[in-house]
C-alpha cells in the first residue's frame, strides 16, 4: 500500500548516510516505516530513495506505525490495523498485573498467576530497554543501519522495526525477545511447586553456604552492612578489537576501580555474563537492573559506543554503590582481571555457585533484630509493592513527557527560531536596498538580531543534550530498577502465602511443627532483607533525584540566561535617536 | 461529507461561549469549518456540539480548508478541492503583477494592464486586511459569532468562513468584498483613455484649486513641508450607543487631538468616510492605507473593540504624522467636530472637492528645484517600485513566520511545559508516599520545580501579547501601506508613458508643442511629489522599525530573564547534602 507524506521542514542529507534531502512542502512516498531510530525511508518525486527524520514529515493517516502523526490518527481511523504488539503491550505494560489478579486470591491462584509472572518479567525488563532506547531515538539516527558487528546484537536487530511501531508512548518499546532479570527468575523459580520456589529456602535443611550477609537495625529501619569505603569505577576508553582474522569486530571497554586503580578490559558480553551471575545469585533479594539495551540505537558507531559506555558506567556505578553486590566475589572478579587463567577459573567457580535464587536468603543474618510476625511482613511487602508500582508510573510519565519535549526542542522549535532569524535578516537586506542614506545602523542591528535568533535556534536544538539527557537517563535507570521489583516482591509474596498455609501443611503432615516455626522465622529474615533493600533504594533515590534535578535546573538557568544575554546585546544595537 | 478530527490537547469550554470541552486523544466530528477566528464547530461522541480551537485538533486530510493540518495535506492530497479563493489569491497575492506584465511593454499594454490593476487594488488592500486580521485570529475566537451590531459589518460577516479557508499563509486572507484605496483609484482612474487618467493633470488647462503643497530640496532629497508642531491624537474610550430605539447599536470612539485637546466622538463609519475623502484627494500621490478590517475578528465585543481601537489609533497616528494629510481641511474637520451643523457643512464641502485624483498634482509646487528629465523621473519611479515590492515580500514573510510562532507559543508549547510541571509534581507526591522519613526537602523541591514549569507555561502563552503582538501590528501596518504603492506608482508610470509618446501626440496634432513641454514639466512635478513621499516613508520606516524591534527585544529579554530567575529559585531548593 502506498503511503504519502508531506515534508514539514527542509532537511539536507548528510553525505554517506544514505539520507534523502527534502524541501518543505514537498510530497514524498514512504517506502519503509520500520527503519527505526526516528527515521523513515522515503522516495521523492525524482525517484530518489533515502532516509528522512520522521519528525520532519507529516504522513497520511493510512500509514501503519512509524511516526507520531500516523499513530495519532490510528486512534480514530479504523482503517489502521493496531500494531501487532498492542495486545501484549496493554497487558505487558503493567508488570504489576499479577498482583492485581491475586490481591484477593490466596495461595493457589498466586501460584497459578506465575505464568503471567513470566510475561510480566519480559515486559518489566523490556520497559527499561524501551526507556533506555526510547529517548535516544529522538535524537539518534536509524537503527541497525550501518554496522555488522559482534554476534552480541544479532539476536535483537530483527526486532527493531516492530519496536518502532510503538514509539507513541514516549518511545516506550516492548520487545518480544527481551531478556531480563525478571523473566529469568520466573523461569527458574516458578514452575508451580518446583524446587526453586521460596519453599526451597523456607524448608531448606542444608546449612548456609557462602559469605553471610548481615542486616542491622538502622535509624530508618533495617540496613545492609555498608563498607567504610564507597567503591566506584570508571568505564572509559572503548577500543575496537577484532577476532577471527578480523572477520568479526567488537568493542572493549576499560573498567578502572577506584580501589585498585588498575584498569581491566571487558567486552559487552563480559558485562552481560556478570549481569547473569548477579541476577542468579541476588535476583530474589535485590533488584538487579538489566544492562543497557543490546539494540543498536546509534547511527554512527561513535554515537552508539558513547551511549552504551555511558550506560554501562551508570550500571556499574549503581552496582558499586550496592554493599552486597559490590562486595560479592563475582563482582570483585570482574573488577580485578589478572590473567586469562585466573579469569577462567573465577568464571567456572562463579557459574558453579549453589547459593543462587531464593537460597541467597540463607546467607542473610538479621543482627539483634526481633522476628517479625507474618502480619508485619505482609504489610511491609504490600507497602513496598504500592510504592514501587506508583513510582514506576510516575517515572514512565516523566519519560513520555521528556521524550516529546526532546523531539520538539530538536525538531520544530529551532526551525522556527531559524526562520524568525532569516526573516529579520531578509528585511535588513531589503532595507539596505532602499537607496536612502543613513539607515546603516538599523540594517546592521536587524541583521544582528536575525543572527541572534539563528544562534538561539542552535542553542535550543543542542540544549537537551546538556540537561534533559541526564534527567532522561536517570529516569530510565530507575525505570529499569523498578521493573525488577515485581519479581523480587513476587518471591516475598509467594513465601508469605506459603507460610500462611503452614498450618494446613502441618495438618496434612507435609511439614513438622518445628519446620513451620522455621518457615515463619525465615519469612521474617526475607522481610528484613527486603526492608534493607528498600532503605538502600530510598537513600539512593533521594540522592539521585536531588542531584539530577540540580543538574537539570542549573543547565536550564544557564540556557535562559544566555538567551537573555544574547538578546540584550541585540537590543542595544537599535536606536530611536 | 463527514470530517473527523483528533483532539491533540485537552480544552475546557468557557461557559456561555458555546464552546465544547474536549480531551486529548478524543475523536470529534467537524460540523463547521468556517466558523473562523481560529475556531471550528465540532460534535463529540455524545452528540454535543460546540466550538473548539482549530490548533487543538488534527483533522483528516479530507477536510477542506479550516485548519493548518488539512491545508498541509491539501498540498499533496488530490482529493482536496483547492479553496475557492486560491486562484484569486495566487494572482491577487501579487499586487505587483501589473508591472511585471509591462516591464517590457510600453504605453498601450500598460493601459491594457489596468483592469488587472483593479484586482491588484483589491488584493493589496485586502492584504492589509489579511495581515491585520490574520494574526489576531491566532489568539482570538470565532468570527461574527456573538454580535449583531451596526450595519457597518453586515456586508462582510458572510465572508468570514471563506476568509478562514486561507489561514494557511500566516493567516493571510483575501476577501472578495474588500474595499480599499487601490481599487477605488483603479475604478475612477483607468477606464482606458478616460478623463481621470494622468493626462487629465498633464494636459489640464484650469488653474490649480485649493491649498498649494510645496516640495523643498532636503538633505536626502525632495521633502514635503513639515509643520513645526507634530500633530498626534489619542483614540480612546469606546462607548456603545444605540439608534432606531435601541434596535441597532454602534460604538463611538473618542478622538482627542494633541493640538486642541478637545475630544470628538466618531463612529467607525466616520473614520471610513474620512478614509474615502483622503483616498480620493491624495490617493494618486500619497499611499493612504486602508482602515482596520471591517471583518469582525473578535469573539467578545471587548476584544474586538480593543483591537479595532488600537488599529484606528495606529491609522490616525500615521495620518497625523503625514504633513500633507494632517494639514488638510478634511482631516482637520474630522478632528475638530463642533456641532452637527458645522460637521454636515464640512462634509458636504469635502465631498464636493474637485481637486481629487491626479488633480492633486496641480497643487504641488517644487520650490527652487530644477525640472527633471524623463530618464531621471523614470529611474526614480523604477527604484521606488523595486524597493516597495521587495519590502512587501519581506514584511509578508515576517508576518507568516510570526503568525506560526504565535500559534506555537499559545498552543502546543505551554501545554508541554504544563505537562512537564505536572510530571514533576506527580513524582513528588509519589515520593511523599514512600513512608521513608526525611525526604521532605526533596518532595517540596520537586513540587516547587513542577509549579515553576506550570508558571513558565503560562508565561510562554501570554508572552506573544507582550511582544510579538506589536511586531505583528507594525508589520501589518506596513503591509497595508506597501499595498497602496502599486497604484500610486502606477499613476506615475502611466504619466511617464504618456509623456514618452508626447512627440507622437504632437505629430498627430493631438497636442501642441507647448503642451508637450508642460507635460514633461508636470511629470517632473509628479516625480518630486513621489520622491518627497518616499523620503517621508523611509524616515518613518526607519523610526518605526527601530522602535518596534527595541520594544520586541526588550520584552524578550525580560521574558527569558524571568524564566531564568524562576528556575534559579527552583534550583536552590534541591540539596545533595
Amino acid at each position: 500500500m502506498v503511503t504519502f507524506a508531506q515534508v514539514l521542514y527542509d532537511f539536507t542529507a548528510e553525505p554517506g548516510n544514505n539520507e534523502l534531502s527534502v524541501r518543505e512542502g514537498e510530497t514524498i512516498t514512504i517506502t519503509n516505516q520500520n527503519v527505526g531510530g526516528g527515521w523513515i525511508e522515503a522516495k521523492n518525486s525524482r525517484g530518489e530513495v533515502g532516509l528522512v527524520p520522521e519528525d520532519y514529515i507529516e504522513a497520511q493517516p493510512f500509514t501503519s506505525g512509524g511516526n507520531a502523526a500516523s499513530l495519532d490518527l490510528s486512534l480514530f481511523d479504523s482503517h489502521i490495523p493496531a500494531p501487532p504488539s498492542t495486545a501484549q503491550t496493554s497487558n505487558g505494560n503493567d508488570p504489576w498485573a499479577v498482583f492485581d489478579s491475586n490481591a484477593s486470591g490466596g495461595f493457589s491462584n498466586n501460584w497459578a498467576a506465575q505464568p503471567e509472572g513470566t510475561e510480566t518479567g519480559e515486559t518489566s525488563s523490556s520497559a527499561w530497554h524501551s526507556g533506555g532506547h526510547g529517548h535516544p531515538q529522538a535524537y539518534q539516527g536509524p537503527g541497525a543501519e550501518d554496522d555488522e558487528w559482534d554476534e552480541e546484537w544479532d539476536d535483537v536487530k530483527s526486532s527493531g522495526g516492530y519496536a518502532e511501531s510503538e514509539a507513541g508512548e514516549g518511545g516506550a518499546i516492548h520487545r518480544g525477545g527481551a531478556h531480563g532479570s525478571s523473566m529469568k527468575i520466573a523461569l527458574n523459580k516458578f514452575p508451580g511447586f518446583s524446587k526453586s520456589g521460596p519453599e526451597l529456602y523456607l524448608l531448606s535443611k542444608q546449612p548456609a553456604k557462602g559469605t553471610r550477609l548481615p542486616v542491622y537495625g538502622g535509624e530508618a529501619g533495617p540496613v545492609w552492612a555498608y563498607p567504610d569505603y564507597q567503591l566506584d569505577c570508571v568505564v572509559a576508553d572503548p577500543k575496537k578489537g577484532t577476532k577471527m582474522y578480523g572477520l568479526k569486530s567488537y568493542i572493549e571497554y576499560q573498567v578502572t576501580p577506584t580501589t585498585t586503580n588498575k584498569p581491566v578490559n571487558h567486552r559487552y558480553k563480559h558485562f552481560d555474563w556478570l549481569y547473569e551471575r548477579l541476577l542468579d545469585k541476588y535476583g530474589s533479594a535485590i533488584p538487579i537492573p538489566c544492562l543497557p539495551d543490546k539494540q543498536v540505537t546509534g547511527r554512527f558507531e561513535e554515537e552508539f559506543i558513547k551511549m552504551r559506555m555511558e550506560r554501562l558506567q551508570g550500571w556499574m556505578s549503581r552496582m558499586c554503590r550496592h554493599p552486597v553486590v559490590s562486595s560479592s566475589e563475582v563482582f570483585q572478579l570482574f573488577l580485578s582481571y589478572k590473567d586469562e587463567k585466573d579469569w577462567k577459573m573465577g568464571k567456572r567457580k562463579a557459574e558453579k555457585d549453589e547459593t543462587v535464587g531464593v537460597m541467597i536468603f540463607s546467607t542473610i543474618e538479621p543482627e539483634g533484630l526481633p522476628d517479625l510476625d507474618l502480619i508485619e511482613v505482609e504489610q511491609k511487602c504490600e507497602q513496598f509493592n504500592r510504592f514501587t508500582r506508583a513510582m514506576d508510573d510516575g517515572v514512565k510519565d516523566l519519560l513520555t513527557v521528556g521524550n516529546e519535549h526532546w523531539k520538539r526542542c530538536t525538531g520544530p522549535l529551532p526551525k522556527e527560531y531559524q526562520r524568525i532569524g532569516k526573516a529579520f535578516q531578509n528585511l535588513s537586506s531589503v532595507f539596505n536596498s532602499s537607496g536612502y542614506e543613513g539607515e546603516a545602523t538599523l540594517t546592521d542591528a536587524l541583521t544582528a538580531a536575525g543572527k541572534t535568533y539563528e544562534d538561539i535556534a542552535q542553542m535550543v536544538a543542542e540544549q537537551p543534550k546538556k540537561d534533559l539527557h541526564f534527567l532522561m537517563e536517570t529516569n530510565n535507570e530507575y525505570k529499569g530498577l523498578l521493573g525488577c521489583f515485581p519479581d523480587t516482591i513476587g518471591v516475598h509474596k509467594a513465601a508469605i502465602e506459603k507460610v500462611k498455609e503452614a498450618d494446613k501443611l502441618v495438618a496434612t503432615g507435609k511439614i513438622t511443627t518445628s519446620e513451620k516455626i522455621t518457615m515463619s522465622k525465615r519469612a521474617s529474615t526475607m522481610s528484613y532483607a527486603l526492608q534493607a533493600e528498600m532503605i538502600h533504594f530510598h537513600t539512593n533515590r533521594i540522592y539521585d533525584y536531588n542531584r539530577v534535578m540540580q543538574q537539570y535546573l542549573e543547565q536550564q538557568v544557564k540556557f535562559y540566561e544566555m538567551i537573555a544575554e544574547k538578546l540584550r546585546h541585540a537590543h542595544s544595537q537599535f536606536t530611536t535617536m
